[in-house]
């Protein structure tokens, strides 16, 4: 069992400010995120792209600012539950929350912060027979650890920039890549386009285009995949360790929005006027997976949601202690690691 | 009379940071401000401090926040009237503006949103007689243009980081520069206490301390200082142009306080529940001069809650248009000055 002061559903930008904000009230917490990495639709979606209204950055690539909030956020060591989506939650009797992950991971805290996007990211499946069977021995939907694909033949599908970019990176790392999409044409950076192109010129990767998997072999384990060329309609087996479908994550609110929640267009109702919790004392959702009047699907703005949010949970959790803000400038930022950063002192001088 | 879209009163982050907003939504501001410079009590108080509770930013010092933020609003070429104070404001029948300075500028706009944090920054001023007379006649208590300056002899009086600083600046400026100061002891960064000393040495600054001004002369122009040695209570008349006493600046709500806003705890009733407006429609207040259930003075509560004023403020100008809120990474951001910032644009493309 897990247990810690706020746990976070959702490891986006909001799920990963709040961490940030419980620190200073010396509050620890734990994320869980159906992805394999923390930074939600920035890190998923648009990694690479820039976002021009983050207050301060005139501009940020949305990858970069996932980095730099896992940097502001080190001095407060947050626990990951990584690649895991949250399924149950049971209140007990002290008012604590128990949520249980699809692998059954135990998590227990005093609140329980929602901060899920548009929902937890969930992979398009390709529509194979058998195609369960082979999960976890040998298909995945998405690459947790590179470093398993060592030396192994991967067969990956899709023509947008996961399979590009996963492509490019294995290339390195497995014995044979192949890469297989139903068209000629890759939709994705221009970069990462023409790097294909050469590592299919030099024998790095072996494309098959047009083309699409239509059967899965193997005793327990994948063995071979069933590539068809969709022009000649000719099929090949390919031997192959691995098969990586890579055609997309779709957010859905999924398990949460069985959780007794009050919901409205897709989202999580909660009282703005407050502290962003839900209509079950002790459950917040913060950024964009809550809905209020004037919401607004912005980053800042779940910023905002996750420091008030702290604030509200800790008198859940000390009722008694008064807390009295202190400016970061003032008070400077005490890590659970003991590291401190603090502004350098005024000096009191005499000059002569 | 200056005409805008959205009249911010205040340059404080909060302020700078509803330009961007506005801009988004193509509405034009224009801000007024009784400092010399934008960027509030970071540009005023502590520029050269980290802050560490920028989301986004592990450390920014006040100062290069607020240059970014100029950065990053500039293609919304923003309108400024600096150093003077809004004192009055007129409802016109239309439901309109008119917002008049200390100083008789006025501004006519649809909006108004008051970003004035703790007040209008006034300085503290020693108690001397005449000394109104020399206000603007050599007498001045912040440095708003240090060109004027040049050539000139001025004395700083003040122990504190913007006597030691502007004595530095001024050092190679002005044709002379004299500090005085009640303690031989200064307060403030150790490099400036350390500069001050050597230009000391070197001649270039003329410090006089423990001692204070305790006289006014000349006809109507500023002609000269006494000085008094506290410690043997000498007197000594030294000849100047100018007088600076930097005694720090202390915030009022001051005028504001008597539009007929609703005031509680020195601070602006908002609608936090909806969009920051005040009890007067058309007037939104946002940042630190504004107050709510759990409110918070944080700069990062100041950009959120400019950000969905913003969005209220174009209902009202346009009650007709349906606003559709586009992502700065998918729709870019298209600037006053014919400026275009975009996200590189994926390619779809053939690999052979
Ligand atoms: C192409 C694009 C461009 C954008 N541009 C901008 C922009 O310019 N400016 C801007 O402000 N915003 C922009 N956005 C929106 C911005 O990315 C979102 O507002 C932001 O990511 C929301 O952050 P979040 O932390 O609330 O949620 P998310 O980033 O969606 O993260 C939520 C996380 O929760 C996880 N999760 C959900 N449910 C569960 C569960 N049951 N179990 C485990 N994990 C779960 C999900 O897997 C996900 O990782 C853009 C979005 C896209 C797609
Ligand atoms: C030493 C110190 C350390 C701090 N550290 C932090 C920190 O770590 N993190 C954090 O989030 N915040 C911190 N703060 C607070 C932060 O600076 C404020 O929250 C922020 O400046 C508020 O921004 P604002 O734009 O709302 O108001 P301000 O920055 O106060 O700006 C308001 C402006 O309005 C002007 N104004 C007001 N009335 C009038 C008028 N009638 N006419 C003309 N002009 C007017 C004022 O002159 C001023 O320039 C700190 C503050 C101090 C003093």
């Amino acid at each position: 069992m897990i247990k810690t002061d706020i746990l976070i559903i959702g490891a986006g930008p909001t799920g990963l400010f709040a961490v940030f904000e419980a620190g200073l009230l010396q509050l620890k917490c734990h994320l869980i995120d159906a992805l394999p990495q923390a930074g939600g639709q920035c890190a998923e979606i648009y990694p690479k792209k820039p976002i021009y209204d983050i207050p301060g950055f005139p501009e940020v690539l949305a990858g970069d600012l996932v980095d730099n909030l896992m940097e502001q956020i080190k001095p407060f060591q947050p626990g990951f539950t990584l690649g895991e989506r949250a399924e149950t939650i049971e209140k007990l009797e002290d008012g604590s929350f128990i949520v249980t992950t699809n692998k059954g991971t135990k998590h227990h805290a005093p609140i329980v912060a929602i901060a899920g996007g548009l929902g937890s990211f969930e992979p398009r499946k390709p529509l194979l027979e058998n195609l369960e069977k082979y999960e976890d021995n040998g298909v995945a939907y998405m690459i947790k650890e590179p470093e398993i694909y060592r030396g192994k033949k991967v067969l990956i599908a899709g023509g947008g920039d996961s399979a590009l970019d996963w492509s490019i990176f294995l290339a390195d790392v497995a014995k044979e890549v192949t890469l297989v999409h139903r068209r000629n044409e890759f939709r994705g950076a221009l970069d990462s386009v023409e790097k294909v192109q050469q590592l299919k010129n030099e024998g790095k990767i072996n494309l098959m285009t047009p083309a699409e998997v239509v059967a899965l072999k193997g005793k327990d384990q994948l063995e071979k995949v069933t590539v068809k060329n969709t022009t000649t309609s000719k099929e090949t087996d390919v031997v192959v360790d691995n098969f990586i479908p890579l055609f997309g994550l779709s957010p859905k609110l999924g398990p949460i929005a069985k959780w007794g929640l009050e919901i409205e267009k897709n989202a999580i109702k909660v009282n703005n006027s407050l502290d962003y919790q839900t209509n079950i004392p002790g459950i917040y959702a913060i950024g964009d997976v809550n809905t209020y009047p004037g919401k607004l699907k912005l980053i800042l703005c779940g910023f905002h949601e996750a420091t008030l949010m702290c604030q509200s949970a800790y008198q859940k959790i000390y009722p008694d202690k008064k807390y009295v803000m202190k400016y970061t400038t003032v008070g400077g930022v005490t890590g659970f690691d003991g590291s401190k950063k603090e502004a350098p002192k005024a000096v009191v001088k005499a000059i002569d």
